[in-house]
């Protein structure tokens, strides 16, 4: 009789944008004349750069051709796209090896299958509040879970703690939901807890091309000893608008070695090359083109000019706000503003009164996390004229 | 302290395919005047079809403009897909809903990840010959496995055998990498022996649009009750050349229920939904488009007409050995020829006189399981010219 992963039935259904959509509905069923404006959005809105089009484009037509076609292609990702991503860490400081890169089709995916080469005996430490796949993805491995909690003391970043013994640690920075950002001697302090316990950290860097000043770390491995204790988990999606594209990168560097409960020790490098030739076919060739696109000369300005554009949008939102006086973290180093909701107002009743007296929508931050009520989170992802009207309304009807 | 996953040190590393390139490359360098015949390949070789590369060069060009952007897209896979789908499978006379049909990057990638929604308590049944995802995918969950033996006896269509206990059973048909194909009597039994044991089917159809005549099933949901106990996974690597281009899909039908150790019943359909929201972001949107064009008429047209190139292939090398009494099996439902090597060789002594006598490559059937041993693969995924030749070549060399 075949049995299915009892560890689902742990899992906690989600309703936060099904039930969001509904309430929006409603709304714009009883007021057919307001004009919504959605600053929850958390993905991109903006198409994908001329550089990323024309070399996706080319690399169709090399498909259509016997002489230019591609087959199986490695699962770890093409030379080409590897060389890419080497050249651009080292931009800001970090060495790599070609194959201590693996390209995937995005972070959620690596994010949830890096799971797979560790023990189910290990207890993970995960952010409060949180991107939902890092707890959601190790529920359904029955893996034990301890929570660090992200307020306003730690501006939502939180640090190691000696009393907590954890094996293996998500950390996000810049970080969705709050777009909080660790300093490089935070990350020293996670480095060196790791070191001492024998963790892993996944950091994960999907917002990194954000981070607007040198002195935030946009890599972990900026870190001495991070290549001995952290995974590395990227993505193009809010780079370079890929969200519909889907193409990420995951560094596990050669010098990460832990044991079996048997106690061999193994490379974590090769259980997820493993893992990968084993569970994964790589991702599309055109895809892969278009994504050294983005790392050419030409794709980096042209991706930088659509983030710049999406970082005003976010620095007018917390301008807007911070004029009336709430409180906001984030939207310096994140597309990401997460408020105190004013008046002691819940996130829900802060998201009704936005709804009903602006007709605004934003995200409820206890969607993701006990730690996140009270709180709210708007995106820089919106144009301009929606953000700058929105802000407008705001500050009007909040002052 | 983390510790990694311990049943990574039951994987056998596999050295097939470099084993071949080796001794491929020392016989070149050996022999720089010989000109080598590669029908060895799994690969396919003839460039995306036409309607293909119109619709994916269409998506990119959407993608490069505000208005046709696509962003997020569902996980699960656009519901033009779907619906693309759906209308396939009628046109075999098997009824799917749409969202029965879960899109993804291939049937690698489902055939690893669909054991996350199983216990690891279940005793899992696999064919031997092998395609080698099965077992390492189950081994890295550490899963008891049982094989059964694909012999000449029983044309390598092992049968089941009421003495033995499997929970989850893997069926490939047509079958990688020994061609053969099971009746619509044959999965009848594999039916009702899953659901007197219930026991879950994990059907392998990636090799379904090479079925030659309408007595073969393409899906094993032809056969009644199987929506009650069988998973479907299937890809256009093989049916549309999309094997660097990636696009697959596994059916998982509402009907299909299992229970959890504690006795929940639990919808696979609805664990499978949560697994690929969970870990997974979808399929780009421009190879969604790409697939959704190879089930257009023309696309069709298009694509049956490359098989049949294949197929042709295959049928030359099955009359050629036949010819000088070497024992075949498939090549006819299947670009898979799997003989017997002549002369009582083993595998890779066959493999060494085709290479060293006739600069042919091949793949030793030993390296798909012990019962793979004494025969040989062979496939149809080469050119004409070089088929013929290779052809020529044998029937002068063995006979």
């Amino acid at each position: 009789m075949a049995f299915v992963n009892e560890n689902y039935c742990n899992l906690k259904e989600s309703f936060l944008f099904a039930d969001i959509a509904h309430k929006v509905e409603a709304y714009s069923a009883a007021h057919p004349e307001k004009k919504i404006i959605r600053l929850g959005i958390g993905d991109v809105t903006l198409p994908l750069v001329p550089a990323v089009i024309d070399a996706m484009a080319k690399a169709v037509q090399e498909m259509g051709v016997k002489e230019t076609f591609r087959g199986y292609g490695p699962e770890q990702g093409y030379t080409f796209l590897h060389d890419a991503i080497v050249k651009y860490y080292a931009s800001f400081g970090v060495e790599l090896e070609s194959n201590e890169i693996f390209i995937s089709d995005g972070a959620k995916s690596d994010c949830g299958n890096i799971t797979d080469i560790f023990s189910n005996a290990n207890t993970i430490l995960i952010p409060d509040p949180v991107y939902p796949v890092y707890l959601d993805t190790n529920i359904m491995c029955g893996r034990k879970i301890v929570y660090m909690e992200g307020k306003p003391e730690n501006n939502f970043l939180p640090m190691p703690d000696e009393n907590v013994k954890a094996d293996v640690i998500y950390l996000c920075s810049p970080n969705n939901p709050t777009g909080a950002a660790y300093t490089k001697e935070q990350l020293e302090a996670w480095v060196a807890y790791a070191m001492k316990n024998d963790a892993v950290i996944l950091y994960d860097a999907a917002y990194e091309a954000y981070v607007a000043d040198a002195s935030i770390p946009r890599s972990i491995f900026v870190v001495e000893d991070a290549k001995k204790c952290a995974i590395e988990l990227c993505s193009l999606s809010k780079t370079a608008g890929f969200t519909g594209t889907r193409c990420g990168y995951t560094v596990v560097p050669h010098a990460l070695v832990r044991k079996t409960a048997g106690g061999k020790d193994m490379e974590l490098n090769k259980m997820w090359l493993r893992r990968q030739t084993t569970k994964f076919n790589g991702v599309p060739y055109i895809i892969q083109r278009g994504a050294e696109a983005v790392f050419s000369e030409v794709g980096m300005a042209q991706c930088r000019e659509n983030i710049a554009y999406y970082m005003e949008n976010a620095r007018l939102i917390k301008e807007g706000f911070e004029k009336i006086g709430v409180q906001c973290f984030g939207g310096v180093h994140s597309p990401y503003i997460w408020l105190k909701c004013p008046n002691g107002m819940s996130s829900w009743e802060f998201f009704d009164y936005l709804l009903d007296n602006l007709a605004i929508v934003g995200t409820p931050g206890a969607g993701f996390g006990t730690m996140g009520e009270g709180y709210f989170r708007l995106t820089g992802f919106g144009s301009r004229e929606n953000t700058i009207e929105a802000v407008n309304r705001i500050v009007e009807g909040l002052k």
